[in-house]
This record gives C-alpha cells, structure tokens and sequence, in this order.
C-alpha cells in the first residue's frame, strides 16, 4: 500500500483522461468525482475505475469528447443527454444544472440519458451539500435483481443518495443501494468458500439459497423485500423513464458487454433550504436534530449511536490529512495511464 | 360485517367532521382521504380514523376550523402551516399546492407543518397521479424505532410514498414505512401468544427479541437495518426539520398523549412529466417499462410477478364495484356521529 494525497491522485486521475482526448475541465470533474469516493471510504467507486473508464474511451465506445446537451424544460427542470460520455462527467453536469436552477427557484429536478457509470452517489451529495443544498439523487444500473415474485433478471441495484448540509462540517450523508448485499460481497464468499447469509441471494429458479454460486447464476435479494424492489423501480422511473432514455434490462453492464454503450440514466433532485426556511434557522434545526438523535444511550458500550455519513465522515478526515491508500500495482497503472501509457499494452496511447 | 359505497362512506365521515365545526369543504377533503385508504385496502388507516380525529376535535386538543396558511416562497416551493388542523384537510392542501406549482414549474416542494396524523400515504399519490403527477410524499411521525446503535425511542417509523401515473386506470403506486413489521402486527402476535420472528424488535436494552411484549417495550428495528434508518431520518429532515416544524420526540402520540397537539410534518414533491418529456412520451416510457418488468418469468406457478400498487388496484377495483367492507360496530358509530351522536357518550354533541 502506498499514500497519495487528494491533490496528486486527483491529477494522476486528470492526467490519464486527458491523454485520451478528454477535455480538461471534463477530466478534472471526473477525476473530483472518483477521488471524492476514495476520501470518503468507497474505494470500489474510486480512482480504480479510471482504468476500464479509460478503457472504454479507447475502445471507442465511450466518448471522450461527447456533445452534451443541457435541454432546459422550466425554470426548475431540465433533461441532460450525455451523448455517450464519462458518466462522471455527465452526471457533475447534471448536478451542478440542477444546483443552479434550485438556487433560483427552491428546486430542481434534472435527468441526465444516455450516461455511463458515473461513480458512487455520496461524492455528488458532498458537493451538492457543500453548495448548501438537500439532494436527492439516484441512478438506473445494469441489472442484477429480480421483479418481485419472478426468476429473471430485470431490476437494476439501483442506488439512491439523501444528503443534507450542515452548519459546520461534514453533511448528512445517506447513499444506499437496494440489494441485501453486493454482488461482489458474495464473489467474496464464494471466493473464500463459504456460504452466504439467507436473504443475500435467489438461485436461477428463484428460490433463496446460502450457496454463493447458485446465487451469482441467480440473482441478489433487494433489502426489505418488496419494499427494496418498489424502491429500485421507482428509481428508474425517475431516471430512465421520466427523461426518455434506458431503463431496467435496457441499461447495459460495463464489464459483460464491454463493447457496448451503457445507456445509464440518472437523477439530480436539489432543495435549497436558504429559500424554504432560510439558511440559519435550517441549521438550528439540522443541528438540534442531529444532537437529538445523537443524545441517546448506547445498546453496546463500544459501539457509538451513528447518524448516516459520520463513518464517511471519519474516514474523509483521516485521509484528508494522511492520504489516501492505494494499492501499488494501481497506483503504478495510474501514473502510466497520466504518461499516455496504456494499462492493457503498455505502448504509449 | 355490512358494505357501503364509496359514495355513502364519504358522505358519512364528511357529515362526521362537519357536526364538530369541521367547514364542508376541509371535511370533504378528510372525508376523501380516509375513504381512498379504504378503497386502496388500507383500512388501518381510513374510517376508523373518524373516530379518534372528531374525539380529538371535540377535545380541543385540534382545531376543527384552524387558520392554515400557505406561505408560497417562490414558484415552485411553499410551507403550509396547519395550525393544528386536521391532517388530512393540511395534507390534502400541502398536496394541491404542490401539484399547483408544479404544474407551471415542472417540480414542487411543499412542507407542512403544525400537523395530525394524516392517514395513509397511498390516497395522497392516487390523488396526485390522476392529476398526472409524479408525487414523492412523506411524513415524520410518533417515534417507534432507536437510533443506529442506540436503546432510546427517538425515531418515527416515518413513511414514504412514491406514485408515477400511467396511461390507462391505476398508477405506479409504493408506500412503505421504515420498520420490517409494524407494532400492530407485533400486538397481534402478543395477543395469541405467539413469539415474533428475528428481526422485527428489539427490547429496552437494545437487544433483538422474539418476544412481542418485550418488543413492544422497547422499539421496532428498520427494514434493512441502517438503510430503513438513514431513510426514517432523511424523511423527517425533509418534513419536521426543513419546515421549521417538529421533528423526531418532539412529534407526539395521538393516542399516548391525546391530549397533547401532534406537530406532524409532511413533505409533498410533485414532478409534472408534461414538462419534462411530455405525456405521451412518458407514457409511452412507463408502459414499456411495466410491461418488461410484468413479462418475467414466475419463481412460483402461483404468485404473479407483481408491481407496486398491484394489489391496491385489485382491492380497488372490487371495493369500487361492491363496496367497502366495514365493520357493523364501526358503521354504527359512523352514522351517529353524522347524526352528531357522541361516539363515548352516546349524547348529541
């Protein structure tokens, strides 16, 4: 393991898009983005994915320089077409299209199409909270569960992110998906050898089981049952379908059909409290709130009473402060992919 | 058990609310709340709750003509404030407004505050969607649940809506609440002697239980775990604590402390798809995407592949058909209180 600092890695991350004909400005958002997760603790959501990102730049099957169109709808709504480029850089885009349509209005909903992965969802909330706004915001995704009641694969881990600043410091942070567990979690498993917990995954017939490969053939078990499922497809109404662009079995995974475009969609919903109660009797109440659930008596003495984003938050601060750490054999591949060197061919790009 | 008409019922608990001073228009619109759970199955939540709201107007303890203000703070953002109103008439309100801004500005935010318990959510969103709006509705309430490693009641068990109109007949329609089984279920299990499965409860020291009297004294666990958590907190930054309002233990019982005013909080966000990819287009969306969810292969030969508000529909159509199932006690109390009959003292109020 090796440490780099935010900065660095951030340029690294800049560097190695660039070199693949990404414009600055793109880079740079792509690369806060994915350095923002590994700050935060998200490691499989960070700098790791500028490899296959860059990859499928080369491929030619994600643009670099994509034509993204900002189609404004209202003074509160707005569609953006990512025309096939970094999901990252689509999403930034959307965001910030949604923060500025709030600032003026109170809300905004915008939907970006035809996007890529674009990360994890607690980068954009931090961002979004530091700009003093509550986000809601979530993202269609290839498919992994089943419809409730059925044995094929059609319903998306699609996550969903709840942010809310605070007055001093870290915000309110809640990025979930709505599996039990991941699908990597039980590769983990199978990996070790061991079984699963009951509720984690459904065999290819779609009957639950502890077995990890049935489970990986199968499909993986959305949390509270109908509930997580309801929650998955509402999801994707309110990022494929409500602006036109793919949606469940449509979106396509970046790994098993590499060469294809993914056709993700995602969602921006951004509330600007300083237009709803104004900005200082918001954080009284945020800050009473937070203290109140905070203030209560612990079930296991060493455990402490967490509100979503204070493990983020502990995380953030120490690698803010000692860097961020990187397994060698990436770190290596990132500052040859910033040189122009490939990762795939080591040639020069 | 005896079966009104929609017509009949709402007639009833319209008359109902009007006898305590409730003016015709806010009991029509309570009226119509609390029969729409009925009609949707969801009869915890509807009539029955006549009984209780007209005893807590004849109490004092709400205002059976209060002074609801809705303050519009830009075009697509308002708070009404319930003065201690009765929740469907302030739920009822907060929804209009919402869909009346949205409907010029694409998407809606109105929080209510000063609220009652205002039933189920699902009326609310068919209500929304037949005005052909995408509606995300939610509300804080009387606190149920313990922070993430905590062993105080300090959380509501505060649910969410998410309803998405379709072309032809009945929505998307998702209304969940954040605890894996609700106290009443608990109770029922206590009362036959039966132990409750894992997961449902934990008792006062924080520990998980299968004993319902223990769960009962100490509080319900979220669906999920921290995931049912972080969502119970998210809805109540964006009801109780965005409002200005009440929020977490300062939301009362209205059964534990009636005498006591509730405080309630709601949140209505509205998205109108006519401005964002157009009706027919977003139809067009939401039909493929049903019917691809819809034409999956069953894990079961006897249980269909189901969408969220499936089996209200069904309910919905047959209560609409040969009415509403009601208990003849329930009935009884129903008709002398639209006689103006005190349902305890059996005297002319």
């Amino acid at each position: 393991m090796t440490h780099l600092d935010q900065e660095e890695l951030e340029d690294l991350s800049r560097l190695a898009f660039q070199r693949v004909g990404v414009p600055p400005e793109d880079a740079g958002a792509a690369a806060r983005i994915l350095v923002g997760a590994n700050l935060l603790g998200i490691d499989s959501h960070g700098v790791q994915r500028v490899v296959p990102y860059v990859s499928r730049i080369r491929q030619g099957v994600l643009k670099a320089n994509p034509n993204i169109k900002v189609l404004t709808k209202s003074l509160a709504v707005a569609v953006v077409d990512g025309d096939d480029g970094l999901g990252p850089v689509v999403g930034y885009r959307g965001l910030t299209e949604s923060i500025r349509l709030a600032s003026e209005s109170g809300i905004a909903y915008v939907g970006c199409l035809n996007s890529n992965h674009f990360g994890a969802i607690a980068p954009y909330l931090w961002i979004g909270c530091r700009q003093k706004m509550i986000c809601i915001i979530g993202t269609n995704a290839f498919t992994t569960m089943a419809p409730w009641g059925g044995r094929e694969v059609k319903v998306g881990n699609n996550p969903i992110g709840i942010g809310a600043p605070r007055r001093d410091g870290f915000p309110f942070l809640l990025d979930i998906a709505m599996s039990v567990a991941s699908r990597g979690k039980i590769r983990a498993a199978g990996e070790r050898g061991e079984s699963i917990p009951e509720g984690w995954g459904a065999n290819p017939e779609g009957n639950p089981t502890t077995d990890p490969i049935a489970a990986l053939k199968g499909f993986v078990l959305p949390f509270g049952g109908h509930k997580g499922y309801g929650l998955a497809l509402a999801i994707d109404i309110l990022s494929g379908v409500l602006t036109g662009g793919a949606f469940a079995t449509q979106v396509k995974s970046m790994f098993q059909q590499a060469g294809e475009s993914q056709h993700v969609a995602h969602f921006f919903i951004t509330i600007n409290p300083a237009m709803i109660l104004g900005l200082e009797a918001y954080y009284d109440q945020m800050e009473s709130f937070c203290a109140l659930i905070k203030d209560t008596k612990r079930a296991r003495a060493n455990a402490p009473v967490l509100l979503p984003g204070e493990i983020e938050e502990g995380t953030f601060e120490e690698r803010s402060a000692s860097g961020i750490p990187l397994d060698e054999d990436l770190c290596e591949t990132l500052r040859a992919l910033a040189r122009g060197i490939s990762a795939d061919s080591n040639t020069t790009l």
